[in-house]
């Protein structure tokens, strides 16, 4: 063991640092506010969350969380349960957690995942009292190494009061050096970000750390939790096809070369999927510059379809996560890990000119999307980076199935019953029908592309008569309020949104 | 005239290119694709549109028109009255544009300011026939000097196959060395944009132009339409102090200096007056990096409170006019025109860290915004600028008076009956009842502050009742969805938004 930590722990000051989980979660005190490491289940600090919880059953604490995205290992289950969690953000993706947000137990504030970081060190949130991040060493001279994500560990790090660092002998110590940390300094007082190319190294190898911030270091030995990913399907098949569609016409109007332009992915099944389907698609020499590193990219990686990614977490299913990390080195040329609002920097996705897939919960008549609300008002898992990607990419692509629930839900709606993308920013809408292309048209002109292309057959009758009687009462984007959200209501009513009229001629 | 000309065209082969207005409107074929210049009605094309809407009496065409902004001069009046234009981008201010927009006879395509010029460059739109761009004059080696606005004129002139030029004998000489020119490489294959101060020149003073491609040379002589904006009063003006309070106070957390940050204000009355209302402020050299700098702009910089104003248009009241434009040298030091895809690039408003002021139609109880839409269906201007602002600056602000047409709307609804700003791009709203600052709040801590502190006492009543019957089936923003437009459905109705109850006791 000790052998083993002079490895991981190679400043020897920090030997005797090492405490177990139930010491340092001790430190933490009701009110206090934690930075921690993890985004979509990569690299979160497992050991003093947990302890943490464990300690709240003999002394009621309340403590604001915020991390990269969302926490593998139930951390998230844990601390909701518990109710220990005042304030949470920027994004969760866990059971429990969403139904005590639903009930109002837990404030959570749904945040583009850049923004954190220029929160906390502009210092509008709340100052950071522990960062506790999981690392796989620390160099000599201070250099922290992060394990299978970056998120927002780096401004944690280098914003908090005092710092927790969890050495997980389970992440293998070949993670060294995947990383590239670039640091902002504040606006107003800054440069010109030097990256314009998606495999530039333009920072350092490791998070900078004032080892006498250190307060404590734990040591543990587990595997991240495997992504919940299921594999794709015949309609996510469809879906990819007809994304490569779409590319393709768009490599036919000179509009992209054969290399298409770096690729943004959302975390999820259906954006896995659809990434999964350019295994099969003519295009070469792909780059991704993303935020999580799903299954597909590595598969893309081994089939030599992707040169290099870009991400700022790796986040696997457990059947991928073994084979990646037995055989790291056939990898570690090939990828980089960068915080998170590097990966998700504006200036970055501009320059770079980013094609962004990110996948909607639903979308209305007009191309808004709706990425995160059920019904309006249910929170499912948050905006994440969707918005970030969106808002300043080449091409903006939400994927959808056109249908959920047996077709008792209907994907495209009259009017979303939350707006998480608006119509600016939304290009191209692809579900298992087909591909609308919005670039360019008027608001009127999207409707019947929309239904046509992308609706599905059962709904199509019910929301062209919407339109057509909206139609009747003229204006850029025609609607009638008071049937704006009939689909939500009727569904919240029946338990479908298939109104009866058209149920009867099905 | 000759003598003038000499100055205007100083490449002689140029002189021979001069013809008139008619002639030139006569190249312009039916299905033409126009790309104007012209932002919030400076520097906009006035003689070639005028006279093809004169040519088209008698035989009739249409064509697109791309612009910067809006138009003065009545040019979007008279294409409007006049049938001609099929598709209209990407902003406009016309009443009698709007109302054909509205009944459907023009496809107006509402787009983020900063993307025409991405679109056009990557080969999204159709292509641009004829530029048809207003300067003040030409260089012998061909700079083409803009008037009062950049807007997309660089772009146009790069991209269109043939150009007309008309060369302004009532734009000042003078106006020569205020722009800076710096023209975009594709996305993909793009350098950092060296700006890194808002006083900065980081380009050339002109339009670089091929010669040959400019058939013809309109020589004309008429100021720009006047700005249409109204005087500060009472209510601005308290507007204007609840928004120097908050920036006070985030002097005093040490969030900001007392330079504040580069400031950006929207177009109109109620933004004009708000920046107006910093004259009194106790904030000194401040920094403009804005869109249009209105009559406010030139009050602080001849009060010595702004020390350097960048933007992509002049826009003034007729008074300000003659004011600025008779001793121009006082501020050619003091003031840069840039193109509009710099001054609204998302990579600059980041880096620089711009406090955004824009204006509301409405807001939501959760701090979702309609900049555009009257009712949810009829479009009233456009989003201009304010979603590249608003998505990318350090403090994104919307300003808006608590109720208009004397109460029977109020500003503050339930649900906005469009979505052009969501709640994530939403940190603070300010009325003349007061500020609110939504920043770090998670959605159910927002509808009382919102309703306290900005919402007019008339309507705090019926907007409380509104949440808090919704809060009671939860989730994390919660709505009645058959609700949810009740107010606007109110003001369809009885022409007030006010509910009978609520009048009851009022």
């Amino acid at each position: 063991m000790e052998e083993q930590l002079s490895n991981r722990l190679r400043n020897k000051s920090l030997l005797a640092r090492v405490v177990t989980a139930d010491t340092a979660a001790a430190w933490i005190k009701d009110g206090m506010t934690l930075g921690l490491s993890g985004f979509t289940r990569a690299g979160d600090a497992k050991a003093v969350p947990t302890a943490l919880v464990s300690r709240a059953k003999t002394a009621p604490l309340k403590v604001n969380v915020y991390t990269g995205a969302s926490l593998g290992s139930d951390i998230d289950k844990l601390m909701a349960e518990a109710g220990i969690v005042a304030k949470r953000l920027p994004f969760q993706a866990d059971p429990t957690m969403r139904q005590k947000i639903n009930q109002g137990e837990i404030l959570f504030v749904d945040q583009h995942l850049s923004h954190t970081a220029e929160w906390i060190r502009s210092g509008v949130l709340d100052p950071i009292d522990f960062a506790i991040v999981e690392a796989v060493s620390i160099s000599e001279d201070g250099l922290l190494y992060p394990t299978t994500s970056v998120g927002n560990s780096a401004i944690f790090v280098q914003e908090a009061k005092e710092i927790i660092v969890e050495i997980n002998l389970a992440q293998p110590l070949s993670l060294e050096g995947v990383h590239d940390i670039y640091q902002l300094t504040p606006m107003g007082r800054r440069d010109p970000i030097p990256l314009t190319r998606i495999d530039q190294r333009i920072g350092v190898k490791g998070i900078p750390v004032d080892l006498n911030k250190i307060r404590g270091i734990v040591i543990t030995n587990a595997a991240d939790s495997p992504s919940t990913i299921v594999p794709p399907d015949e309609e996510t098949a469809q879906m990819a096809d007809h994304l490569i569609r779409f590319l393709r016409e768009e490599v036919s109007r000179g509009r992209l070369s054969n290399q298409l332009a770096p690729l943004q992915s959302g975390i999820g099944s259906v954006a896995n999927a659809v990434l999964h389907g350019l295994l099969h698609s003519e295009f070469t020499d792909l780059e991704i510059y993303s935020e999580v590193l799903q299954d597909a990219v590595f598969e893309l990686l081994d089939a030599g379809k992707v040169r290099f990614a870009s991400g700022c977490s790796i986040t696997l299913s457990a059947e991928k996560m073994q084979a990646v990390f037995s055989q790291f080195e056939r990898y570690r040329q090939r990828i980089l890990l960068r915080p998170q609002e590097i990966s998700n920097h504006p200036e970055l996705i501009r320059r770079l000119g980013l094609i962004a897939i990110n996948t909607a919960l639903e979308v209305d008549l007009y191309g808004n999307v709706n990425s995160t609300h059920i019904l309006g008002s249910r929170m499912m898992n948050g905006i994440g980076g969707s918005g970030d990607f969106a808002r300043n990419s080449r091409l903006s692509i939400f994927v959808t199935k056109s249908i959920a629930k047996g077709g008792k839900i209907s994907s495209i709606v009259p009017f979303v019953a939350h707006v998480d993308h608006t119509e600016h920013d939304v290009d191209v809408i692809v579900t298992e029908q087909g591909y609308a292309d919005l670039r360019g048209l008027a608001p009127t002109e999207r409707p019947l592309v929309i239904i046509e292309r992308c609706a599905h057959p059962m709904y199509r009758q019910q929301l062209r008569e919407y339109y057509e009687e909206a139609l009747q009462y003229g204006g850029q984007t025609p609607h009638l309020l008071h049937k704006a959200f009939s689909f939500h209501l009727n569904y919240a009513q029946n338990g479908t949104m298939l109104s009866t009229a058209t149920a009867d001629l099905n």
